[in-house]
């Protein structure tokens, strides 16, 4: 492939990308919420939130729905909803400005650690050197390379940034239109959530990858000749996405796990109030926590993994033999891959919004699972054009150091092999978390005996459902490495995340919907539409736990591909776990995760109990608050939640950040690289299970609540002893204990 | 040291060791049960178990205690504790006859593949060989080693075997004694408890020590001279305790959790009658089980790990300069060293029994870590005299090619660190799981907020009290590692397992007064009584826990030297992390503990809810069992845990034998050593956690139960909705989820 035609087709694809996200808005948008909906003063005077009396009656016989529709759904509900969708996007914007608030700080500090770092290495010499990998070439100075890699740090966390706070504001621009749509049908509730998950997931792709091609664009301006330096500062990128993607997990998971879980145990078990209901003071503060943790916090996640993995590749890439004939199209293979990957998340989006339109509340399953089967099937093909397209016949690597031939169709299976696994990945984290499945209806089963029995259950789940990710992982591993080493592993990295648009589109519905059920509930909806809201949250707890799942597998391939980076250009040859001192280090990297676990969980621990002390105090000193006559003090929920995580996101992220500095600095690079080997083996264990028995335990509520069929319902209705324990596990754990 | 030195020392301890154990259970035995303990037919005939309708009411007054004392602790008392006793004793015996019976036949196919294998390698050959490590020499024949290793191999079995029975028995001796005892007082309760699993410790120390040096003595009659194939065949005694250990934690696991889940779940929380309730069906079992899983099992856990890491480092030995020399002295030291431990371990009981009595409730927890701490001070003076007379000034290790230069003094620091990392441990898990500590009270003050909060904060105590241990095994690791090799690691490990005798005796202690407790209640002694046993209780949570955390430490040690072991003689020079085959094995290793909990909880999960049905049956079908007219069937809940547990061990115990097999055989050496470095290093910090936090669970219940401060009494009394919380998450979690 000619340069010139990586040059038309990148960013070609990334504005289809970008136009096709901005159309599904304005489809999303068509949806009018009502006149009141941008005066955005619901969240300071919440008046009319709460429900009118005559609805508290929930659970009345379907005989009454029709009725119901016409009194529950109508003028007075939809205004009711955009005062909601306005309170809770007010909570989210002002969290996520305050983080990113705190966030600046941090990342201008960062910067000029960087800065200062590189830029000493060589003592800021603005002279130019002997390349280090390319022989008998002359490389730009090192004060140019510091100079540069500061700025694609920053562009870096701030493209991540962006692309976090977007998603956040069109999730909680669709979810009462999600709760509206539900009126006419479940097949329009799910176009306008994952319409709106697909603008989240188009946005995040296409920008990543058009900043990083204008980055690369902007800095060849410069760099010419050089590619070793623009592709080394160019790694600045990746570095910007992950950093902010530490804090934002961070944060915005303590956030909503200390209002879910605040909000359902004095509400749920306490009050034996409906999940949602506007009477529970913390109900705002949980749906905010919904938009800035699941879907801000996951996207600058996979953002920073992608990111991470492109710019891993590209570096390998430039010191290879195609970097030394300057063949850009094959460099530029990774970039390549991700605008293919953008072309066929379009189409696959298609089958869910247009082609196979979803019509019955059992086909939002099945939708959504066709989603993760048409898009790696497509990709497929598409990375085998792609590949043969851009790359040599055969090539050379030089992983710092390493001779190694490569032929195009070694590339081509490291993407395909990621891409699988990443199918492999999504339906074991179907079949463990979807309560069509045996394990969730026998976590379902076992609250029968009460919520120890669950827990039991719950955790049992999830420790078994890490084995198949894991051999799925090994295997991408193993493939990747033999054939391409390093950067066949970064390759496979992004085989999995080539089809990001469409993971994050699945992952980002998930919140929408259960935002959605929220509002529903709060409006006072009638008991259809929370029916049809209900059904698609549990679908959407499943994509959320594939879309953890996803993070999770590319992350643990993408941290492998920087660990061998490291540890190659740190000059060790080999790490020997029979070295004490590697030994000692992948002991104390295994118990790194469990620290920070333990950290997280504290927090979260700490954030809920003042949150449950706030509504509790409320309940009991605002007078008529459960009778619905008056109206409970959401804002200060949010405030408590905003407080907690802010305050609590530091030691952990310090942790992270801190442990490799220290260990490597007093330990020296064979403890650290048993370190950071320890942490990753054993991190990706911690993190998938208790993504998949948070999933499962929410889940098996639901199946619980659902009662749809005559297993369910012998174990429901709400209500009774099964569904209590089912309520008191989930509400502690779901997104709670383990959020990983 | 002269060899005749040692040759009187060793046995002349061990013998020793054993008079003080047959002593000490005299002095049990003084305390007189009742003339119908010995018919033991209360298993059959449970009629008088149950208490009198006059004692239901339990949560009288303090006031009232003088005359319920008179009433409820007299001779029917003794009569029924003794009924109780000889039904516990039976359902102890039935289960640990059946699971022997299991475990013989597992051993003898074991025997059988032990000898074809070492028997197959030379081709069964009956001719001397020269010898492998020790140029110049002859050795004996191939099949002669097979012969040996398998004997030695089926006496490792059987003395893990019959000091696990043992242990049970003394145990299931002394449970109704202690209650008897705490008539009188808690410390002569205390002292019978402690007495009892003195003798436990003792015994299995003793034993293990003398059957070792038999055997080393008598193989030696045949070898003579050939000490590489001397030392190499005793090997298979380590490999026969452990293998036993594997079921016996398992198998004994399984049983004592599902029977604890199982009765408190029905019990304490349905029908709100106390632990250990009489009329509870399930109460019998779960007392069985404390004694077959926490006795019976963590002795042969704890056996296990002692002659794994004697025989390693006698092997090592044996190979080394001192072996080459035939000094006999030196190359005993490990086992000189565990000989000087039983004296040590003799004069520190006392402290406990005769010293310093225990005069109070608030005495009995100082006791216990004071056994800790002069154990470990006397240790390490006694180390350090059998240091500088057993061993040379220097000699030369040779492991498996490595040369490497060691002086005594070396060796010294080796026991020391182990020692003290123990003390560590030690420390570290009685501040995370005694209730005299912040992170208990935390815990307890959690459960205001119900289960769930409890939960959290329980799980975040547990990875949080991963740190110190793993830093503290660090450390052993790389000293032991830096100054002797694999050899310094085995050292390390039987310094931690050098006061082994004092660290059973204060582990085996907390079941037997869980036991006692349990006693109380059932026999309808008074409620100061049960006060009594109920802090030796609390205090016992706390050894239990340290007890684990010893077991798991050595056992990291002592499968990191085996492991060292096995990579060197398998000729792997280096074990690469960088190399993908070895780090796939460390990815999928790092899985297989998760996989193995899921495997043990779902066994665990599947046993408790039968017990629950059943427990639940009875309560429904037997008329009066509620009211304490009739009495409830015993039997078929000890029948149901024995089957279940039995049963269930297959699957786990498969999974750790054939992993290592199959991968081995499949994928090489390069990714087997990798999986068992992941196994460990990930293995080591869910054992500690989940140890951890079942302690705390339990320990913040009893807190509260106790109500001994302003701060416990605001969380109380029993029943209130803090106590409910903490007793729904003890009694699923504690030692049920996270049995390790």
């Amino acid at each position: 492939m000619v340069a010139a035609v990586a040059d038309v087709a990148i960013p070609a694809c990334a504005a289809v990308g970008i136009a096709f996200a901005l159309w599904q808005w304005f489809l999303v948008s068509k949806v009018k919420v009502s006149a009141y909906a941008a005066t955005g003063n619901g969240h300071r005077n919440g008046g009319a939130i709460f429900r009118s009396e005559d609805d508290d009656e929930e659970d009345v016989g379907m005989g009454g729905d029709h009725d119901e529709e016409e009194e529950g759904d109508g003028v007075v509900a939809v205004a009711r909803c955009a005062e909601i969708q306005s309170a809770i996007s007010v909570g989210a914007n002002s969290f996520l400005f305050t983080q990113y608030k705190y966030l600046a700080g941090f990342t201008v500090v960062f910067a000029v650690v960087i800065f200062l770092f590189l830029g000493s290495v060589h003592r800021f010499s603005t002279e130019s050197r002997p390349c280090q990998y390319t022989a008998g070439r002359t490389c730009k100075p090192a004060l140019a390379n510091a100079v540069f890699s500061t700025a694609s740090f920053l562009l870096g966390a701030a493209t991540s940034v962006v692309s976090g706070y977007l998603g956040m504001r069109i999730a909680t621009y669709a979810n009462a239109r999600t709760t509206l749509e539900a009126r006419h049908g479940v097949g329009r509730a799910f176009s306008a959530a994952f319409r709106a998950g697909a603008v989240m997931g188009f946005l995040l792709a296409s920008l990543g990858l058009l900043v990083l091609y204008l980055t690369i664009k902007a800095f060849a301006l410069y760099y010419g000749d050089d590619w070793e330096g623009l592709y080394e500062s160019v790694t600045g990128y990746g570095l910007g996405g992950s950093s902010m993607a530490l804090f934002g997990r961070v944060g915005g998971g303590i956030y909503t796990k200390a209002a879910d879980v605040g909000a359902d145990l004095v509400g749920k078990v306490e009050r034996n109030i409906p999940e949602d209901d506007p009477r529970n003071p913390a109900v705002i503060a949980d749906n905010v926590g919904d938009n800035v943790g699941d879907i801000a916090g996951m996207g600058s996640d996979l953002f920073g993994s992608y990111a991470e993995s492109t710019c891993a590749a590209l570096f390998v890439a430039s010191i290879s033999s195609i970097g030394a004939d300057h063949d850009f199209a094959a460099v530029c293979y990774p970039l390549l891959v991700s605008a293919a990957g953008l072309l066929v998340c379009l189409v696959t989006t298609l089958f869910a919004t247009d082609l196979f339109k979803v019509k019955t509340v059992r086909g939002v399953a099945p939708a959504l699972k066709m989603q993760l089967v048409v898009s790696t099937v497509l990709m497929t093909v598409a990375a085998l054009v792609v590949t043969f397209a851009a790359l040599p016949a055969r090539f050379t690597l030089f992983d710092f150091g390493e001779v190694k031939q490569v032929r195009n169709w070694h590339l081509f299976l490291c993407v395909a092999i990621g891409l699988w696994a990443g199918l492999a990945i999504g339906f074991t984290t179907e079949y463990f978390t979807s309560n069509a499945y045996s394990p969730v209806r026998d976590v379902a089963d076992s609250c029968r005996t009460g919520a120890a029995t669950n827990v039991i259950f719950g955790l049992a789940l999830g420790y078994k459902s890490v084995i198949v990710p894991v051999l799925a992982i090994a295997v991408s591993i193993y493939v990747g490495f033999t054939l391409a080493s390093i950067y066949g592993i970064a390759i496979a990295a992004l085989g999995m995340l080539s089809t990001v648009a469409t993971g994050l589109a699945i992952d980002a519905y998930g919140p929408i919907s259960d935002n959605a059920g929220g509002i529903a509930e709060m409006a006072g909806m009638s008991r259809r539409i929370r029916q049809r809201t209900d059904a698609l949250d549990a679908a959407g707890n499943t994509t959320a736990a594939i879309g953890k799942g996803f993070a999770i597998g590319s992350a643990a391939l993408v941290s492998l591909a920087l660990f061998g980076a490291f540890v190659s250009r740190a000059g060790v040859a080999d790490v020997n776990v029979l070295n004490p001192k590697v030994f000692v280090g992948l002991l104390v990297g295994a118990m790194l995760p469990y620290w920070f676990s333990a950290m997280t969980m504290k927090s979260v621990g700490s954030a809920a109990l003042k949150m449950v002390e706030e509504v509790r105090r409320q309940f009991a000193t605002i007078p008529g608050l459960m009778e619905g006559r008056a109206t409970p003090d959401y804002a200060s929920c949010v405030r408590i939640s905003t407080d907690a995580s802010l305050r609590e996101m530091m030691p952990p992220g310090a942790l992270v950040l801190l442990a490799p500095l220290i260990v490597g600095t007093f330990f020296g690079v064979r403890t650290l690289a048993g370190l950071l080997a320890g942490a990753l083996v054993s991190g990706v264990q911690i993190a998938i299970s208790a993504s998949n028995s948070g999933g499962a335990w929410d889940n098996a509520k639901k199946y619980i609540e659902a009662g749809a069929s005559d297993h369910a319902k012998a174990l429901g209705p709400k209500g009774s002893d099964a569904h209590k324990a089912a309520v008191i596990v989930e509400s502690g754990f779901n997104r709670a204990v383990l959020f990983y």
